[in-house]
């Protein structure tokens, strides 16, 4: 198996919330992650949509497996999400990471979440720092 | 009751993801939000910590309670937050929302997330669309 | 002459600072823009790089051109930069606006700004606030 | 003179932007830096406005500053702002720096910009990497 599938196993074997969730992966890879969930009436909010955190935390969970695909644990410094379309219950949506710049340090991806209907959702930047240590998987 | 107590409840009656979060709410007011939180088992990840989300979903809560909390139905069109601390089972947190700016269509919040030592463990910007809707509460 | 076009004259025949920064409008559009513009030895700071404010400034000129492109008054309520790359005297930057997303009120922009042999050297993401009145041009 | 002043003349004295900015040095420190400066004809946008990019210069200095002020070389790796208010030919603005958070390789900090009559006219939130060399001042 790739390091980057056996890095996300590591990761994604022992992630309650990503369980709680249902977070699918649809595909890993070193700077790569695609995931997908389905909204359930426990993540709406008070106007009947997904509530904010659920997305984020779709994103941000993309964000993890990408960066620590390379194999070197990273972690995240900052984040920024635009929710651009509410989502009902029962939407299927779809996060894909992109790595836009990586250096020694630092390394910048966006995430884009998508509906079944392929309308955006959310767009979501995401910034890590890459420590000096690997993973040992 | 006060009208940003009235409108608080309207939203946070019907939330269930903010149930599911076991969100208390401390203050409501107009432009302000003071919400507390328990970490369970559940909201942890890979590393044994809280998952991004769940201090992202606490913020975006105060960020909506507290922009809604003025009367005016009000909208989240960016956050951004950077975590600056890990978070274990067991570990209280605060999130403190104070408006920073105000106009007749956006305002702009930052709402600093504590744990119960007082360190801050993550600072949250949200800016929001002030749509020209009054809620009927 | 086009719409977007007429718009970008009028903004742009009366900013001083982006001719001072010396900004050729590379395409014009609605939800378009490609800017370029020099960096000269004003523009450095005590690294002998360029400031971060001089890439910031096109970006966000680009965010004003494209967003007002479609011929409604449109204002920025939020912006992010990540300067990935350093630039030297002489260095010329191109930056390139991509309409993310747009609904009646709000737009979301990414702008990639890169450098002459094509490397990505800052990723900046802009919301605008659409107001209800129209370029008169 | 202070480690922090040695260090913030270092980066200043050689720094012709922030020299045609006009930025004048109210505040230097550890962690802390507090500028101000005056809009000029040349900073203005099609608007008569000031330039985003002039506001976010400011406080992008101040980021340096405040960050490099600890004597270790910091870098900038994510920055935002909002522009919650537009300055006129005249206006001198102030940028005060706040640091949020500090561990060995990541400091956060808050910089606003307030106007003369002490109005918030922008809030920017900007993140650093600290290398691991230290200033030679």
């Amino acid at each position: 198996m790739e390091l980057a599938s056996r890095v996300v196993d590591r990761m994604y074997n022992n992630d309650p919330f990503s369980k709680w969730l249902g977070i699918e992966r649809v595909e890993d890879g070193a700077g790569k992650s695609v995931l997908r969930m389905t909204i359930r009436e426990e993540m709406l909010n008070g106007f009947d949509i997904a509530h904010g955190g659920i997305t984020y935390a779709l994103a941000d969970s993309a964000l993890a497996f990408a960066s620590n695909g390379h194999g070197r644990m990273s972690v995240s410094v900052e984040t920024s999400i635009s929710h651009t379309e509410s989502l009902k219950l029962g939407d299927v949506i779809t996060a894909t990471a992109e790595e836009m710049s990586i250096s020694n340090k630092i390394a910048v991806y966006h995430i884009t979440i998508r509906r079944q209907d392929e309308k955006v959702v959310a767009l979501f930047k995401g910034t890590v720092y890459r420590t000096s240590k690997d993973w040992d998987v």
